[in-house]
């Protein structure tokens, strides 16, 4: 039995939307729901009524600090937006995510699914951190989908992949989220010391580079090769005063 | 293009539960609302904030004394329930009922999916004009899926079932090869330089860097990127003598 993808919840504004979001993942067998920085702080009794029954999946909710913090142990992670935003990212639909993450918990990887802010959605950063973009296929007349709406759907959509499913080899399990992360830092340490960036650029320059070494879906050796390459580079070079 | 199915809600308690059914409505193109004697009344201005911009749907929506009124005029119609009742109807999937709905709708046929009240669902009387059954796929555990929800999964299931979805965007094209030798020995002749390869282990560990990155499948973009951040990391550094 694979193991469901985690929820990500990324700064939820009101309770009551967590609550009802719980109820959805309980629907369809989702267990575990993380939150990045809730605004209303948590736990929160706001959540309980909505959650229809589902609480044990509330008590269970961990809250994190910051969407890097709440993947830092996961290996594959999936975006929900509706928008393509340039990124050099898989956009997935609902479907072929889910058999993408089914594949992946059978052998053992750990996934989740990450959703943003009620009004404003995820935040480019946010999506950084994903290996793929899921979108689901509203009408473009119409694509406001609530949060819940939302998680409803993705719970839906895992529970069908589940009746068929063959064995699909799984790809190689990526690094930690937390290891990729680590790997991030320390080139954009190295670039920062040597003054790489052109002015304004370092945001959006480290947003592709970083999306560039996602596809690159790297293993936790593979991490360790490229942190000893940019050792290696970077060693007899004299350091610059930060 | 097959007409949608119409959506029938039999006595609806809350307005605001008709509003949300119109919003998850419009998000997948389901334009027909149908009312069987909603408690408070039709119309009702409680319907409105709650449909987020639905209203088009609330506008056009009938309201009908009955259920055996609000069927009167269809070819074919699934009702919704999570119990089997033990009548002798067919129970469906929610994907097979979209298939059957979708090739009677390409035929010319009216149809509609049926949805009960909020607490009691559908009574034996309102199954009994239906053609066949509808079951969503919830885990066992925890049935209890409130109207809206029902709603929005058959709308999801029912544009999903569409041949107009999912278009999946092409992916980028990777940079042509002689730009990737080109990477490939620009970062082999920079670790060359700084001594990075232990005795023996260069073919190896070249061969392994080389599979990584064309994993990647970098575009010429990508490559000119990479270039730039190993000229910028080198660039500082003393060079030896070859």
């Amino acid at each position: 039995m694979a193991l469901p993808p985690a929820i990500i919840l990324v700064e939820p504004q009101l309770p009551e939307n967590i609550g009802m979001a719980a109820r959805a993942m309980a629907n369809f067998g989702l267990p575990e729901l993380r939150l990045v920085a809730p605004r209303e702080g948590w736990p929160h009794e706001g959540a309980r009524s909505p959650a229809a029954g589902a609480t044990a999946i509330l008590d269970a909710a961990a809250a994190f600090a910051s969407t890097a913090e709440a993947v830092g142990d996961l290996a594959y992670v999936v975006a929900t937006t509706a928008r393509s935003r340039g990124q050099m990212k898989r956009v997935l639909t609902p479907w072929d995510a889910m058999a993408e993450l089914r594949s992946r918990s059978l052998a053992g990887q750990r996934t989740a699914i990450l959703f943003g802010r009620e009004r404003t959605g995820l935040s480019n950063d946010d999506v950084s951190v994903a290996d793929a973009i899921l979108t689901f296929p509203v009408d473009p007349a119409f694509t406001s989908l609530n949060l819940a709406a939302a998680v409803l759907l993705a719970g839906y959509e895992w529970r069908r992949s589940g009746e068929d499913v063959g064995a699909v080899p799984a790809a190689p399990s990526p690094a930690p989220r937390a290891a990729l992360l680590g790997l991030f830092a320390q080139l954009e340490g190295e670039l920062d010391a040597v003054g790489y960036y052109p002015a304004g650029k370092r945001p959006s320059m480290t947003r592709n580079m970083r999306d560039m070494l996602l596809r690159l879906a790297p293993t936790e050796q593979d991490v360790r090769t490229w942190r000893g390459v940019l050792r290696a580079l970077s060693g007899s070079r004299p350091r610059r005063k930060g």
